[in-house]
């Protein structure tokens, strides 16, 4: 089934790169054309044929890292020392999760990512992981889903939920049409302990599967490795073979200068997350220090929990803001390296060389953005506007796999009204 | 003419203070009743009822510092150091400015920030404000208008300036029916010499006009100022008798404790304006310092050249989440401060009295909030939501003294389709 864009402004993806008034075609999923100018005689046969009206086409916003599982916690606990937030507030309701919950947390975020633009995400979780690989495949959303595992019990439990990790990567990726990846997720080196690293590292090699892990949050979680362990975190993992498979950390709020050095040495690819950082009082990442020493950055949201939102476009600006005024230096971290982030660095970060960007032979993940918005005028500056102004709620429709997911802000494949509703009566009752 | 909007959820703007299902009453522009459970029989005969069908009712948004005249630069210079981008960028294209540029520039700037929920602004500028007046009073909204003043040129001429000031005070008053109020502002300490910041003092005082000035927005004016004068600009500013007429301050990024203590002294206001400041690189305001210190801060975007939207809700959120990153705690500057500064804060800063609040004797200013959107959900934690997960784009309608302008996110008193036309042919002519 062949489709053809035309009358658009291409946002390619490639650092800045732009068509500004050109043409995509796609051929059962696939980037099959970019051109500028007008469609040729050639395509004429096409019978799908959608005028963008001078819209801005770029690539799917790519989450990596987040708990979707969660998302019916959002504004549940705000302003609160970490550690008191975590035993009053996130703990005790995650106590209470059922398969409910976790059904309609996964649909309201999928809903919501959907909708602002979001077409693949990594779902780090130890919950239903079942159900939510179902719902991706029913929403038509793309995604990396991780089991994340807490090594703070017994051996034989810690086999367990290795064994589970181990299992889901094979059943997960028959679900989803071959939109559903995996990889293996130690939770963080402060709740796996050694000898659980170096079983997870093993596997990770046997399956060849990617790891994702938090690392280095808090300055807290820092300090305590130290005195627990004698080093750092990261050139613990190191030594532990961690980074001997494709990793991605999640934050990497403190770092000092020999650990970035050791994440480049390895190609560790950073998943920042800037607004959940902030919003937990965890600091600030040293992106800028990380993109001078060629390490992969992309972004995540977090949870909906700690963010509060999913929307992308609000992780890239804050990307590109928070490095400026942190270091009193407007020229770090420009739009065109936070729209990088959101897009293929992201794909390079999850290991999906097919996506990521405008380009021949990339799988037909993208979104139409509504150029007509005030807060978008002057409209030349399409990759600035991108990043410094628009927002999720600018996505006119999401494409993945040249699939239409969105139409005019509205979602085709989810039910939006039961969704919402069910997401309040599941939360009512975990409060009574 | 009296209006009922029932069957909402009121956000009173007092510190937390929620209506969860309640209804208010507008006669002629003014609320006389906010009340709580469903309208009673003696609001029967009222003909203008609206239903708010379970959505969110919050005072208008109120944006104390920003300069709409240069909106059209909007993405013209990202990402450069300050004094290129001033020098390449921003003064070459202001020096072409013509009444045409300030009309499409303020045109768009005000339909951004109407449909955006912003139901008054602060205008500081230079140049066409009559003009920009007309638009207000065209409009609806409501603005504290003032004519910007440099004064680094020969004394006629800063009493020129001067005298053209306090001459707009007057005209402008009259244009607006009651929504436009003014201010003297002399540019910052850096651009007016002790002698003019003198003469506008006893001209303020003459007139009993407030004071707006940018104060200490970067570190370098302060290094200068100290080289220059001798002393820090908050204590000259003292000195001068700025601070004996009620002062509100742009910025106040780098003021010791000393200055803050001054400040509080003084009852100065300050417009904590977070986006612009970390995109020019200028830092990060302490503003949890100054809440201990009881300084009244209240919000501003600053102009679209620097932020790059003029959308209030990512000016709270940004407000509510980089102190906390900052600090390290995140604890401070809570939600519910968060929206206290862009509503009640931004109407004590601007001496408007009679709005910043849903009370009864108050303007009718007030903004709906579209409450079925996914990333509201689930819905109990209004004032989190709105804070932290909220954008301008969740605005359905809004209303000043009782009228409505934007109506289900449709702008009612302006031309979208003509602005938006007018603003890229404008800028167009601009660069040709």
């Amino acid at each position: 089934m062949k489709q053809l864009f035309y009358n658009g402004v291409i946002v390619t993806g490639e650092k800045g790169k732009i068509v500004k008034n050109g043409f995509i075609v796609v051929d059962n999923g696939v980037i099959t054309a970019v051109e500028s100018g007008d469609p040729t005689e050639e395509y004429s046969a096409i019978d799908d044929k959608i005028n963008l009206k001078g819209n801005w086409l770029l690539p799917g916003l790519i989450n990596t890292h987040g708990h979707i599982g969660s998302t019916l916690l959002r504004g549940f606990g705000d302003d609160l020392p970490l550690s008191v937030w975590l035993k009053t507030k996130m703990w005790p309701m995650e106590g209470k999760f059922t398969e409910e919950t976790i059904q309609a947390a996964s649909s309201l975020a999928i809903l919501e990512m959907l909708k602002s633009g979001t077409t693949t995400f990594l779902e780090m979780y130890h919950l239903h992981l079942e159900l939510t690989a179902r719902l991706v495949q029913k929403s038509g959303i793309r995604s990396v889903m991780t089991r994340g595992m807490i090594g703070l019990c017994s051996k034989s439990e810690q086999k367990t939920k290795l064994a589970e990790a181990v299992e889901l990567n094979k059943t997960l990726r028959t679900i989803g049409e071959g939109r559903i990846t995996t990889m293996l997720a130690p939770h963080a080196p402060y709740t796996c302990p050694p000898a659980f690293l170096e079983m997870i590292v093993g596997e990770a090699k046997r399956h060849q599967l990617p790891i994702h892990i938090h690392l280095s949050e808090t300055a807290h979680e820092v300090d305590e490795h130290v005195t627990k362990y004698g080093k750092r975190p990261v050139s613990h993992l190191a030594e532990l073979g961690v980074f001997d498979v494709h990793t991605l950390i999640a934050h990497g709020v403190h770092l000092n200068e020999d650990e970035l050095d050791i994440l480049a040495k390895y190609n560790v690819a950073v998943s920042h997350n800037p607004n959940s950082n902030l919003k937990l009082g965890s600091g600030i990442a040293n992106v800028p220090r990380m993109l001078k020493k060629n390490i992969l950055v992309a972004i995540g949201t977090d949870s909906a929990a700690s963010n509060n939102n999913l929307d992308m476009f609000q992780e890239m600006r804050m990307a590109a803001l928070i490095h400026k005024g942190n270091k009193e230096d407007p020229t770090v971290v420009s739009a065109k390296e936070a729209l990088l982030m959101a897009t293929y660095n992201g794909s390079k970060a999850l290991k999906l060389d097919h996506i990521g960007l405008i380009e021949k032979g990339k799988d037909a993940d993208f979104i139409i953005i509504d150029s007509r918005q005030p807060h978008l005028q002057p409209s030349d500056h399409v990759v600035s506007h991108l990043v410094y102004s628009a927002s999720g709620a600018d996505v006119l429709d999401v494409y993945v796999k040249g699939v239409c997911l969105v139409r005019n802000k509205v979602c085709l494949s989810l039910d939006e009204e039961k969704i919402i509703y069910e997401a309040n009566h599941a939360f009512n009752s975990l409060q009574t």
